[in-house]
């Protein structure tokens, strides 16, 4: 058994059984391992951003590690932005990285790139093996660490030699590192601000937005009155009828500071206490009113679940019915299509347990209040703000849950970042109904534009910030890599449109022209 | 005049007028500086992927250092694979790089990442701005170091903050970098050599591989029977009709260890020595034979041409004639396509003063023959070995000379890394012939299983390495980017949408079905 052999079968012993990959010459001994180890499912991309973003989405919903396998120094940087966006989300990543044979790097080839340095902003953990031997150990420790609270990115670096070279067999699984829990003393503190009388908001993110743990504050806010807040972009929410709502931080600092200027005391339930997305000319940057008191009840890494279940347990509500959110059936509109008639019509149409996977940017910002009551589903966000991850996300979504219906909701401007990851729909027959808003702009940063304080902008400064000219054909495009795909320019038309893609296997995009 | 409209006018006064963009919130004053800055030109690419990659193209043919204006680390990451290209290219770039405001980093709002990590493997040059007043004069010193002998990446950090507020004005100007010249001593010594009578080969690349340099070389050739070799990859190439020949080294390792199997000196003149692409089992990394003696005429960043010069004066052939190409007309061919009846059909039809942009990966290998006769041409590569360079530098290219047919011979495999920049052909009508050869594998990579001992894969493997299922559409894709687009499956196919697509302004794209 060679390295590569020894790390496929150390990988699939602790269940990290899905591969993404854009492979090349230094992944060879990994691909070719793949037909002498049963378990392990490759998954083919035609560009390492989608492939990164498809591990991010598979992690997501498979609550277990993805891996990626990726050629050397550029290979891993054309992942880079979408390896930020599942850092920022807390998704657990194994990257396996090609390196040159560990006698070649001297020579600097073409190719030759300092890995480590592509790595380190986004990877918690990196480690390059140098010999065979090591290489399943290694692998042991990178997943190890991607388990870690709540999920980390961690990179191996693979020397070609290390990969063909004999190495003694696959390691054991190292076992999932336990959470941090928070201590006696910050529950009663938390649970003596939220008795306070003072307005109260609870943040949370991450394994907070389960159905369960939304719960338990759910009683908590029956209790005691307090706001429940997630952050603006979240990995995994899940909402919808017969569920806790809860707040989303807006992206626009005016409404985000509007959100919060009553609040007195924030408690951060595994969240970060709320702050712009930018920088503004005269805003602040903390979104939070002056004088309103943060309080840090479990950080990030800690376990906010246990936590709010203390919390909960001091305020004597752990029999207490939270306020679930009643089912309401959106009626659909016809008409011009707005981003009231799509959130109607996504919503209406949208299936028990589906997973939507939001990039919609601009267009989607209105789709929240109708999407509240509709039925239970999941909704995952970009965390990074680094667009191009709704393609692939959605495309890594549906592989780990393939009796599911992904929805993915994708801006044109950003969906052309990682387009390629349609193909990989097509490929592997995803159940992902692509759903591309065309407003052929930039539209978020014509706002911005203002909001910076760079009004009045002229034919060039507008010129790039317009996709159009030539408009892109969607249409064109998803039927180039495999995609079935329609164009909607009315409201009934995307209704129509779209029930029929839930209602059919595999892959499709729907182009909903954005006046 | 705030700090974006200081650092325009500061590249408009140094020649570097044009700016590959796709700008964020961070970058807006930059955007907005464009329509109160005259003679600033600025072309939007829909992934950075695409950008620098144009930047790199441009700079190429333009002389002159391109420019990019990317958005914090994640689209800064976007654009490494093809910066690291364009760094094996030694080609001049300076990247804008927009930041979070100075005072706003301290939150760690989604999109902050460490630029500078991001920015390092790929740059010479670093520099973070922390104030307006400062902008101008870092803009000054990043053209500088651009131009560094013979070709840096510099790369300028600029937080909001230092856009929006007050500058003082422009900076003027810096010298261009003088380029360190070759001892006397070092050129003796290699005349010494190249009189031994013993087998000697002369490496080049970069600037040498120019017209009038090699007419140089060609002069030392013509007295002392020497070979002329250039790398297997060069960012510009000039040969054709009429100029001096010289053979590329090869790719697969075998081949390349044959080239130079006679060689007992190698003289680098702004060249290194010749290395594998990569290390396989059993084979050498270097390409010279034990006891060949590499004599370093001329480092990367010396006067390579200057050294060249004072060679043939020392070898007294300043007046010798060099052997020039004939001109051989390639008789095109019909029937079905194969890598000849390409190469052919190209070298047939290709107009003089074609700007060549390959990416052709293993199609293209078999065209050098029949393209070395051909009407004079520039021939760029990627240099780096990161694929997604061709029809991003094509573009580019087109920008630089509008005036010269730009023939972009591109794998489907390679092609779809950032097929987005066909967009950006479409918009800016850029005269590009884009050539998809078709052969829905990463064939290289079968042949590299093998070469890595790898061999006997099954179908598992075999999935990684084919990108047919389903079949890529290219005609359907570039039309949905506006780029005209028609497929060949044979040659007379082949031969008549070539001469077509010369003839006709504007881009279009051909997809050559490779059996």
């Amino acid at each position: 058994m060679n390295g590569a052999e020894s790390l496929v079968r150390t990988m699939v012993n602790a269940g990290v059984d899905v591969c993404f990959t854009n492979p090349g010459t230094s992944e060879m001994h990994f691909v070719a391992a793949l037909d002498k180890v049963d378990g392990m499912r490759c998954v083919l991309g035609l560009f390492e951003g989608g492939v990164t973003g498809m591990a991010d989405g598979f992690a997501r919903m498979a609550d277990k590690p993805a891996s990626t396998l990726l050629h050397l120094g550029p290979g891993l940087a054309n992942g880079l932005a979408n390896l930020h966006n599942a850092r920022r989300a807390m998704t657990p990543i194994v990257n396996i990285v090609g390196d040159h044979t560990t006698y070649h790097h001297q020579y600097d080839a073409p190719l030759t790139a300092d890995i480590n340095k592509y790595a380190a902003p986004v990877s918690h953990w990196i480690k390059q093996s140098r010999s065979s031997k090591d290489v399943a150990q290694h692998g042991a420790e990178a997943i190890q660490a991607s388990m870690t609270s709540p999920g980390q990115i961690a990179t191996l670096i693979l020397p070609g030699d290390t990969a063909w070279e004999d190495a003694d067999g696959p390691a054991v699984a190292l076992p999932e590192p336990v959470r941090p829990t928070v201590s006696a003393e910050r529950v009663v503190e938390a649970a003596k601000l939220l008795k306070s009388g003072e307005e109260t908001v609870i943040m949370m993110t991450g394994p907070m937005l389960r159905e369960k743990p939304l719960e338990t504050v759910g009683r908590i806010q029956a209790a005691t009155g307090c706001r429940l807040f997630c952050m603006g972009a979240n990995g995994r929410w899940e909402r919808g009828a017969g569920r806790v709502d809860v707040e989303r931080t807006m992206f626009v600092v005016d409404g985000a500071l509007k959100q919060f200027e009553t609040a007195r005391n924030i408690i951060l339930l595994g969240a970060k206490a709320p702050v712009a997305f930018f920088g503004y000319p005269g805003k602040p940057s903390a979104l939070h009113p002056e004088g309103c008191n943060i309080f840090n009840l479990a950080s990030v890494d800690e376990d906010a679940v246990a936590a709010a279940e203390a919390l909960a347990a001091e305020l004597d509500c752990v029999n207490l019915a939270p306020l679930l959110v009643e089912p309401t059936a959106a009626a659909p509109m016809n008409g011009p299509i707005t981003p009231e008639s799509l959130g109607r019509g996504i919503a209406a149409f949208m299936p028990e347990n589906a997973i939507v996977v939001d990039e919609s940017v601009t267009t989607g910002r209105a789709f929240m209040p109708f999407t509240a009551g509709a039925p239970k589903h999941d909704w995952l966000s970009s965390c990074g703000g680094s667009i191009g991850f709704g393609i692939p996300a959605a495309t890594g979504a549906a592989i780990a849950c393939p009796d599911r219906q992904v929805i993915c909701l994708e801006g044109d401007g950003s969906g052309m970042y990682t387009l390629q990851a349609l193909w990989t729909q097509a490929r592997e027959s995803c159940n992902v109904v692509n759903v591309i808003f065309a407003n052929r702009t930039y539209e978020i940063l014509k706002g911005e534009l203002m909001r910076v304080g760079a009004s009045n902008p002229g034919r060039k400064a507008i010129d790039m910030l317009e996709i159009g000219r030539p408009d892109l054909d969607w249409v064109a495009m998803a039927q180039g890599m495999g995609v079935p795909a329609t164009r909607a320019t009315t409201s009934e038309q995307f209704n129509d449109q779209f029930q029929r893609a839930v209602a059919t296997d595999g892959p499709s995009l729907i182009e909903v022209v954005v006046p």
